[in-house]
């Protein structure tokens, strides 16, 4: 049974969705869907549904539809969301909200949620049941992190506890929901898919946790200025995690530093993460992201498939969250 | 074989969606959905798909998954267009974009149309692929229909045939879908489906050109002021048709009336009601209706169902369009 590079994977998902055809007219609602789906986003769960397809079956193409559902509903959110947020850059480039304003950008994203459940339904397969529902459960956990999420920002104060709930909701079950329905498709066992829903979701809090990390301390590889939760004064794992350690003068710091008009953007980040690193902040959140990678990879070892074959998945977890851990 | 009168399964069906289960957390994305589905909706939509079902069958109880994902979908449309467009008023109440602001609108709304596909996956039949791919063939139709009806308020001319195309998608399909999801489910032959579907095309075609025409003509049944179309400008059948048989001076009164600062409200409807007659227009608008009511019915006539289990649709249909004609 052959294995499949991820990047080859990869390849054949970006080669598939360049070449989806989309009606020409009407124009407000087709363009900013093209445009939402264009390269330059990573691909993260189509290529870990169809990765977890090839544990046990080797026809790959099979798994193109339901990549696709996963996908477009992925970008389906990104495009509400900038909406939501007043995001005006998305990838280096102008969102569809900022592009082509915001009743386009609403109805658009309504047609690429339409779109995704129409790529669900082309899946041929006996357990189609099955996958639209973990696919319905998957997608309103996602509106319901997200709405978690809107609701931190007018709440003086979040438990760590609530934080994590949030992404396991608004990250990690579309990840969950991605290796499952890769491996409910290829006749995986009960248990095993159970096993790579878990898997999904650790890896997906890993991921997102290094996602607030590297928002503050990474690179500019992710596309993003470093700092601009800081300066968004944004509620991120960091900010959680800082606010829980700080006296009340470090608190004092933590609240109101993005608001103030007296310094620069660059001195409001170097406060915020002096303070962050003086509490030990990025240590602690990096234990948790090894933490719950480790946890990820192990459940791979637990699983009813070939070991052997489970080298491509570890190896594009890794290079999802290994990066920095 | 027990036929129900539709007052009974309109009965059946609100009972069913007012005992709905919502999850109580987040708030702000359930309220809403709560709000949006109370009583105050004709139910429209899954009275046509009941109705339908009881023509092959006769647990209806069935039907009730289905009847939910089209009402809720339909609500789910409800609720987004009013943010495009900044609707402030639905069914008499404020709307929930009005309500709880667009943000809360926008995810709800998502949240909506993702809990219609659920009760979609819940349907039970052989026949659930083919049922899903015609629900998201409407859904998706019913976009690009709200995306023309957006384009035509910016555009200075708008042709019968764009219009009817227009409405074909906004509203008939979704009431087509409706009566063919009910007959699918039932076992009806591909026959009859197509039969049903082209019924709900001719019903929806009526009752969305009558819908026009009550906006200028109507009482208050609707729950809206009468005029409120000619108010907003907008290019209802009645603006367009009178457009087109206008003379270049009645086509500038059409096109700046609603404009005027110098003449009341009533004055301005009382100016534009009194060109539509001179041109005929409301004559003009019965007569479509009349002709495209008299295909629907027609329709029913070719059906291999029994005759006289065709009594309760007829008669609904004739309560729904009937009505003025």
């Amino acid at each position: 049974m052959k294995l499949y590079p991820n990047a080859q994977l990869l390849s054949m998902f970006e080669h598939y969705i360049s070449a989806m055809p989309t009606p020409d007219e009407p124009q407000l609602l087709y363009a900013p869907i093209k445009y939402g789906l264009e390269e330059g986003g990573k691909r993260i769960r189509p290529t870990l549904l169809m990765l977890a397809y090839n544990l046990y079956a080797e026809d790959v193409e099979r798994a193109l539809m339901p990549a696709m559902a996963v996908e477009i509903f992925h970008n389906f959110t990104l495009l509400h969301d900038d909406i939501m947020d007043n995001a005006e850059v998305r990838r280096g480039r102008p969102s569809v909200y900022a592009k082509w304003g915001e009743n386009a950008a609403i109805l658009s994203g309504d047609a690429m949620l339409i779109l995704a459940y129409t790529y669900l339904q082309r899946t041929s397969s006996e357990r189609l049941p099955q996958i639209f529902g973990l696919f319905n459960k998957m997608a309103v956990e996602v509106c319901e992190g997200q709405q978690f999420d809107m609701d931190f920002e007018t709440q003086p104060k979040v438990a760590v506890v609530d934080y994590m709930r949030m992404i396991e909701l608004k990250t990690a079950v579309l990840l969950a929901g991605s290796t499952t329905i890769g491996a409910l498709l290829a006749g995986a066992s009960e248990q095993d898919c159970q096993r790579l829903y878990n898997f999904g979701i650790e890896l997906g809090l890993a991921f997102q946790l290094q996602d607030d990390l590297l928002d503050s301390y990474g690179d500019e590889r992710l596309g993003k200025r470093i700092g601009g939760d800081i300066l968004e004064g944004k509620k991120t794992i960091l900010m959680i995690e800082a606010f829980s350690r700080a006296n009340e003068e470090q608190r004092e710091v933590l609240r109101t530093t993005h608001l103030r008009k007296d310094i620069s953007n660059e001195e409001k980040i170097s406060t915020i993460k002096a303070l962050y690193d003086e509490l030990g902040v990025p240590e602690r959140v990096e234990q948790q992201i090894k933490h719950r990678f480790a946890k990820a990879l192990a459940i791979l070892d637990t699983l009813e498939a070939d070991t052997d074959r489970t080298v491509e998945l570890r190896h594009y977890a890794e290079n999802l969250v290994g990066r920095k851990s």
